[in-house]
């Protein structure tokens, strides 16, 4: 049987994967809905790419809603510095998508598939929090109906500052307001994100594999390794987003751990700071699976066999 | 020719107060809305008093919608020692209004109106600003279409703590983002509602206009005097909302000073504090026109007449 | 009998009117130590205005200790745009004083002077609260044994910032130690101190006194005037380091109210508010009494008395 | 020839074992004074523990000097549950020392140590920065005088909350005034000090050893290893103070990096972090060298042998 989602996102490279792998035939994900954010660049342009991917991926009967332009209450701070002006620089996409928006807010189609679904839809957020936030304010009867929250955000270290990971770091506010709601939620930070490395040999073995889809993606993972292997120092580039959709698919190749998260808003330095608290560090309620470790081979084995499903 | 305003609202006697003035005989402001947010008391029994105060007014022709529930980050901090328990305690009103809500979020109302309008739409919140944020948030374009904000909250000191005012204090990241929206803001903060005092040399003369407004008015009167007279040792009841309504119809009665004003959101004792520039203290940019001082004399005046107005 | 006092201070023309007060023939004050702190300007400035004002005023016989170069946490802000270059301009004291410093430090000679006695010496402060605040965390036995400090700084609104006081602004940190130290405080903010105007018809009463120190404190005053009419838009000059002078010699000129003070030290907007609760506004216990009103007449009366007395 | 250190600690079971290979004939360093902070109990303790710690080590030459008994700015927390009422538990040490505290504050013996020599003293601190951030303050003169400061605190995750380690999360104000003040800085942080593992093969070697230090510190190190083998998860107890010290006697068992420090004073769930800038993240001026890789042999090696020394 198949798993709702609703996959909320700032494409950008790695939430273009993480799109593959959950439209891919070997997922058991029917993508109820993919809804936009600013982020990794405005949300006019990561909308636009999302329509790209959608076009690339076959999907057209998945209904895609733009949403917030903005943080809840900081003002907007993007990455193209990672992911190109564009927020998918490096591929040969079209410019222009053939699939359009729908005429509805993300916000509010989020709203309206939790509350007419029968309490299976979980969201896949992969960019800043800002929309679910807002959902959750506009209407707090879709707490209880949404079944998890299982997300690409923070980590006990950052990117984007020494404490703060990009997509909280974004949206703070949004992120406090997401993790105190009391949604059960699965989080996908730096911790395991950065295990899930596009290393030299998996590259070779990707480009490989003769269809569309996989051609983008090597575009995409081409461009973005130079980022990460450049500037960062890693051995290969770091896919965060697809990690929560792999879960959803295979939970076994993760382990996860029971904590407790705060997120700080109110630090000079440390603004977007996921608190992790383990062992005992605090009374307070746990909130929060933490996924600490990444079965690597499991992973890469169902990324590929993903994408060689679009042949 | 009339003016047309929003009034967003958690009635609360001084919010009826307001709505009485606006709706009277002698206001020139045409109510195309009345949008309801949580503050003195829940949201759903400031929207239940904002319906039965509509019957009491006549306003049978203006929609009411319901809008937050809580505070856009925080969480929600009541006043009922001020308003009593229902929020409007105090009056003979029935229990049950006959008016019903529209079947529309508050949030979509205001940004509709806006984006619907020419421009010439005011909001007048009397209430936390949690709605007027979100609105702000989720549809941006409606930013250079408000005509403005004419707002109770703030001050240079506080009433929910030495350096907060309630509405502010209930939600001041809401009122960080309609304070740095761009739109023209004017604020009536304690410096000025606490010149608009009901002696009772006042409240004598009000006890003697005989309709059903001038006496519900002058149970909530009674009941929230007591609570200056007595708490608070005032020598008279501050009635703060209507100050924003009665600069509508007659500005002449407030001297303004263009300011600049930040909203403090991170300060350990001085959260929800309205920073009030004045006298070049900072080089940024105004953005609010701040009240001063009131003609009491004249703000007296019209408020008896618009209650006689109902007779 | 005499009370005993340190006066701590950066003058700065309000702490020479403050020191001419407690070191005049009418003053039942006895200075144990004159110390300095970084403030007006820098220690060094001030320090060399504090011996040039003993030198003016006859005070041979009281050590002069300095004091610490920089507010505990934060970066230095002097003022000099009120104060001038030298911290004390317009006047034709010669630049450099006769008088010297003794080899001990403020911190030091503060802790000698408390522990030596017998819990009868006031601590005096009319700059920031640097020098206060290190003794307390150097030597804590000086706590029970300082009878009180009767200090200028704060209020419920602010000059340097709308939130802030000049002196508690510079060093916040330093002022949160001095009122959680348990230690009895009575505070004289700008919400008194600005009750204390030299006006015109002030200024020429003082003008006709014919000796040196009136002579010296009339440069004083018109160079000080001239900011507080200029820019600040005042009817005259609020001298506000006299008054905790002032009340030590007759305290019936003030009326004091029992307080919860705190001290901001996080706030974006707001560093170095004092906080003033007061009619029940918290359960926390109180810390300082808060001077409300000044007896105007009996001020300037013994401010006038107290310039004829060094002729 | 020897290098002169201050060693400012807070014993402590690791700071004895900081003062044994400081205080070993292998040692190249002479130990020009020890002096005292409150941090893993109050000062009190601490002290008498480091004059036991002397009593035991023969440092009969070296004057002890106790210091501040509270951080600069926030309540004191202590760290019991790690080091026991004591603040040494598990040592069948006499609980009065035969040394005794000479007459002075640490803070001054610090200042004048500094000030008397040629710029060629090291500060050693293993414990709360309280005792050097009080002396900078005091005498700024010795900031250029100070060789350098080589201290174990911080990392870029925490012990004592999930952003900070315990000695800067005691007194972060203390830190900050550090980390901000132009002295060299080298940083020995979890990062690293969590790689000096006494596991059980070593301990078995330490066993072995016959002389009375070795006996007190297996003793230290049995109580110690409980703690971090029981409740944190640890394969052994991770030697904290040590790593400075031993960094000092041979620096190439650590691999260095130069970064950039800031303190977070002002987070809600971060206050006490140090934030670590690596590879570019800021365009600030680096002001620490950060221990990232220690030679774990190496240290052993040094740490056993250092044990035998006393035979
Ligand atoms: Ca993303
Ligand atoms: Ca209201
Ligand atoms: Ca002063
Ligand atoms: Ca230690």
């Amino acid at each position: 049987m198949n798993r709702r989602i609703i996959l909320d996102c700032d494409p950008g490279h790695d939430d273009a994967m993480a799109m593959m792998l959950a439209a891919s035939k070997l997922s058991n994900l029917k993508l109820e809905a993919i809804t936009t954010v600013a982020g990794n660049v405005d949300v006019e342009k990561n909308t636009n790419n999302a329509l790209r991917l959608c076009d690339l991926l076959g999907l057209n009967a998945v209904p895609v809603a733009k949403g917030v332009a903005q943080p809840l209450v900081r003002k907007m701070k993007a990455a193209a510095h990672v992911h190109g002006k564009s927020g998918l620089d490096g591929t040969t996409l079209p410019d222009k998508p053939i699939k359009q928006i729908i005429n509805q807010h993300a916000v509010d189609l989020i709203i309206e598939k939790i509350i007419d679904s029968d309490g299976d839809i979980t969201i896949v957020p992969t960019g800043p929090l800002t929309n679910i936030a807002l959902a959750i304010r506009k209407e707090p009867k879709i707490i209880p109906k949404i079944k998890e929250i299982v997300l690409m955000g923070g980590g006990t270290y950052g990117n984007r500052t020494p404490a703060a990971e990009f997509n909280i770091y974004v949206d703070a506010e949004a992120a406090k307001i997401v993790f105190e709601s009391g949604v059960q939620i699965e989080m996908f930070g730096l911790d395991v994100t950065h295990q899930a490395l596009a290393t030299s040999d998996r590259m070779k073995e990707m480009s490989d594999i003769n269809n569309p889809v996989a051609a983008a993606v090597m575009q995409m993972m081409n461009f973005y390794s130079r980022i990460y292997q450049g500037k960062l120092g890693f051995t290969g580039a770091a896919v965060h987003d697809p990690c929560p959709v792999a879960y959803l698919i295979d939970p076994t190749m993760f382990e996860m751990e029971r904590v407790r998260v705060d997120i700080e808003t109110k630090g000079e330095f440390t603004y977007g700071m996921t608190c992790v608290y383990t062992n005992g560090m605090t009374d307070r309620v746990p909130n929060a699976n933490f996924a600490r470790t990444l079965n690597q081979d499991k992973f890469w084995d169902l990324f590929i066999r993903s994408l060689k499903s679009y042949s």
